[in-house]
């Protein structure tokens, strides 16, 4: 089924769905059908039922989808039923601020390693976490097999940090740092920058409701 | 030129090809071509192309692009030209990290409003800003005539926040919530979570590297 042909929007919506699904069964719901969960994500049912087919048959004409059994085959597609552990690289403020979110281990992420380079933040306690030196980088990644980092540092020290990440094993990268960073084929980039956002609204908004 | 049948997949990546070009300018570059620029980014060149002619002739064959010129024409495009008022809600760390990172203004926005519900935070300073009680919310946000709002909120508080920010005004929410918002027609959404980007990734990364 999952044959890496599938479109990468496709697989970018996935993620989307498995959300929606998660709230829904915390809300009690055991059935959902493609109309209310489009609803619920502005996406149209035909699209989600056309999504979800590039990976089998979850649901049944008239009866809609199981939520907890889509849950699980959802996360079985995204392969997160188990835990990965994450590297954050990264102590400003927004380092911190990920390090504390509560609301990654039950997606499936688990924050085991934090490096900075500023001599004054290494050894800090974050939580369980201390936040430990850029150093000692390569060798803790390979010694735990980490496979996904988080990059929270400023843009000039992203793909420096990148080049590292991707030297000793890391083959996914979330960067927050706002540029582009290159890697090879085999590493997934993703990116996070609310200005990309913004600006992306701002384009509707309209002469009307300029600036004052 | 801009008549508002443009992909909306293409909007979305006018943004990105502003901040490569930025950082092009920054660098010193007065020239530049497609590319160049797509090799930044991973996108083809063929496809920035194609992109940029959506909005008129920026480039000339054979000389390229001229950086300076091309980033005016982006923030006329993405209305950016000027900074936009945006208020921010719920201080915790995220929305603490938020207001204090100094990114946004050259790239066309000021937090210029924050507000939480908690008392123990009401009052309390974040740089030039005084955290203010949500209780104010609509009267602040429509005396400023603020038209953008970032919501870093429970998810449980996303919605009720939503529909208080549309209720006054506001026509464009960034929602860090882990969570789906429901808003009129005429009302911009984007989202960012992190989770969303991580599960992407993981779909790629292959059971050769499952979790441990």
């Amino acid at each position: 089924m999952v044959d890496g042909k599938v479109p990468d929007i496709i697989v970018g919506r996935l993620p989307l769905y498995l959300r929606a699904l998660s709230r829904m069964r915390q809300a009690g719901a055991q059935v959902t059908s493609s109309q209310e969960l489009g609803s619920q994500i502005g996406i149209s049912s035909a699209q989600i039922r056309k999504d979800l087919s590039q990976f089998g048959e979850f649901g049944k004409q008239g009866t809609g989808y199981n939520v907890p059994f889509l849950i699980t085959q959802l996360r079985r597609i995204l392969q997160v039923e188990e835990v990965w552990d994450v590297a954050l690289i990264g102590i400003g403020d927004l380092g911190r601020a990920i390090a504390n979110y509560a609301g990654f281990v039950d997606r499936g992420f688990r924050i085991t390693l934090v490096f900075e380079s500023d001599p004054e933040k290494i050894g800090q306690r974050i939580g369980a976490l201390t936040v430990q030196d850029m150093a000692g980088l390569e060798e803790e990644i390979h010694r735990r097999g980490v496979r996904i980092a988080m990059l929270a540092v400023p843009a000039a020290a992203a793909q420096p940090v990148t080049d590292r990440l991707v030297g000793c094993g890391v083959r996914g990268i979330l960067c927050y740092a706002p540029t582009s960073i290159s890697v090879p084929p085999e590493v997934q980039v993703q990116y996070t920058d609310p200005v990309l956002h913004l600006q992306h609204m701002t384009f509707y908004l309209g002469a009307s409701q300029a600036p004052r």
